[in-house]
């Protein structure tokens, strides 16, 4: 499509964007931005391939990278290396310093226990607050994938840049494609610039009124991506879990000691076991649209959560026309449609079967269909149940 | 449930039971009975646990025997192992005798060529009717299953006193229990004794054929298993094959000799490729129901030629309520239903799923449905056009 602009305008167009892109660039370098990857959780949706010690956020479910190296490279241009904190657990600490030798193992903290996202970003707030007053936290999780990277960072510099500029907890939010019942949303209020106040958080919501908040178009899905300073967030945790917060500023104090590894091990489990979303922005909003200073940043960038063997099936490329994803040495496939089949050491044959997903490893065969992949969760229960610990 | 009769009267209905069989067993001993188990056959419907190397017939499908050391365990009582002969092929030949250990190699023969079942059971003709005038020979496919061997056999006595007794051909008729369109059908005439005279034999019909067929009750399935003496069957080659005929007699003049391996690599190739079927009892069963001399005996000892996984599928017993049969290291399933699942080494978790096969070896993983799985040849046909050999 031709430019109608005239040549001077198309240069001036082009001299603003790079002006507004380097600026941004150096705003962010001068915020002091601390992206806190969350790397904890022990992943059951994706069994018989994740496993306690092979999360989720450690595999390659979507291309050559693992979930955890992917998240790496997405923040990398907004920080440097010496600034990324990784919160993940025992299991998984060994291998996420090999997937990410780029980083100290000191930035690799493994909780004494699972503790969820509230104490989890809390610890690198109070933590932050005391290395570097004007820190600003981003809080990511290991485990999501972005299609997008490059829309993504352009989102995130305007989230630091709001976050750098008061005591403001903005969220990315993502525009809803689909009603989905397995995320909370977020309601817009007041529009303020590209973001919004945000008026509430919803739990995930059933299946109807789903529907209805699609039909408003003020919604927008908890994408659990949260932008904000090391002062406000650790203000926030002081007001709404002051408990943990004085258990997680007595951990910051002793870093760097060679009293931290016990403190933290004594003190850590103790905090409450609660995400950041529950126990600070819910109660947090209450304080209303403008006192709460919760904002919504608007963040269309391919984003998903990945949250089973289906939504893995629909966020891969398919293999051929029938929209069959196979990973596998070799395949051919006779009538077969919408199948999610991995066995990436042999040959694999579909014959005449539809919307199943099998999923080979070395000591676990997984035969379901796409609309029961969300059941996955209820054999690692059995798993467990039955102490099949070597397949756990 | 007590029985009716008195003592005395059980006792007698005992004593001519066991009279009988023991005089079954020693008219068989006195009849020169010769099993010839029918073992060549490439195999491509139990793709991929069957390959080139590893037909259906050398495979434990079904229990813990390969399918050929299970007829050649049902036929055993019948005959001493020196009159067994086994007709293979080159590749199978050696895992043939690996399997049956009782056997002699020389008794392990392997068609320099894959003729059809004719020239296969004609050369143990031409041979016996040399080595023994009072020769029966019984032919069986080495794939076939049966669940009552000692019916089985109870039939076979019966079939090799009606091959002894005269120029008798003698085929072994299942009734049948579903209008299959996979089988051949033989439609029985007059009554004499406990066999059939044969009519006709037709060959795989349309599904409104078979049930045509099913509905005069005069329809048997064509089992393959035949018995004739080494003189009636070398006499009716000489009458509807007569070059074939010629070509097996002059091999069989050679047996013993050193000239042997040389004359059948060179003449066998040039028999007839053809089966028993169509090349002797199809034509001569025009010459009427008294002139061809062919019985018909019904069988109804739970046979199966487990054409398909479906069919294996159908045979085994399943592993739970829902019609599951899973073989596996171990096993979890949750509203999953009617399934064959083979992948002896794992652990293998079945959710939401049905009707569907899943077959993993070590290279190869086939994913199909139970009404899909005849077409499990056309994976083998792919796997030949685009010369994946190693998969064969």
């Amino acid at each position: 499509m031709p430019s109608r602009l005239p040549a001077g305008g198309r240069r001036y167009v082009l001299r603003a964007t790079l002006v507004f892109f380097v600026a941004s660039f150096f705003a962010v370098q001068k915020t002091n931005f601390y992206p806190v990857i969350l790397a904890g959780g022990s992943g059951t949706r994706f069994w018989p391939r994740s496993r306690r010690r092979r999360a989720k956020q450690v595999l390659a479910l979507d291309g050559k990278h693992t979930m955890i190296q992917q998240t790496f490279a997405r923040l990398a241009p907004l920080a440097r290396r010496q600034r990324f904190w990784v919160i993940t657990n025992r299991e998984l600490q060994g291998e996420i310093a090999r997937q990410l030798p780029q980083l100290q193992r000191a930035q690799i903290v493994a909780e004494p226990a699972a503790r969820n996202t509230a104490p989890a970003i809390g610890l690198a707030a109070f933590l932050l607050r005391r290395l570097d007053p004007q820190a600003v936290l981003g809080m990511f999780p290991a485990d999501h994938v972005i299609a997008g990277a490059r829309r993504f960072r352009h989102t995130l510099a305007r989230a630091i840049a709001l976050a750098a500029a008061g005591p403001n907890l903005v969220v990315m939010g993502v525009p809803p494609s689909r009603p989905e019942t397995g995320y909370g949303y977020i309601e817009a209020g007041e529009r303020t610039g590209d973001a919004y106040r945000v008026r509430r958080f919803t739990e995930k919501p059933s299946r109807a009124r789903a529907e209805k908040f699609l039909a408003t178009g003020r919604y927008y899905w908890n994408s659990g991506m949260f932008v904000w300073s090391a002062e406000t967030l650790a203000a926030a945790l002081a007001q709404h879990l002051p408990r943990t917060a004085n258990l997680l500023e007595e951990i910051a104090a002793a870093w760097g000691t060679r009293r931290f590894a016990a403190v933290f091990r004594r003190l850590y489990p103790r905090c409450e076991n609660i995400s950041v979303d529950y126990g600070v922005l819910e109660p947090r909003s209450a304080q209303g649209e403008r006192g709460s200073r919760i904002y919504c940043l608007p963040a269309d960038f391919g984003w998903s959560d990945l949250g089973s063997w289906a939504a893995l099936h629909e966020h891969h490329a398919a293999s051929d026309a029938a929209r069959n994803v196979i990973e596998a040495a070799g395949c051919f496939t006779l009538d077969a449609a919408g199948n999610y089949i991995y066995s990436p050491k042999k040959f694999v044959a579909a014959v005449g079967i539809r919307d199943a997903v099998v999923v080979e490893t070395e000591d676990a065969l997984l035969v379901t269909t796409r609309a029961h992949a969300q059941e996955v969760g209820k054999v690692v229960k059995h798993l467990r149940a039955t102490k099949l610990e070597k397949l756990l």
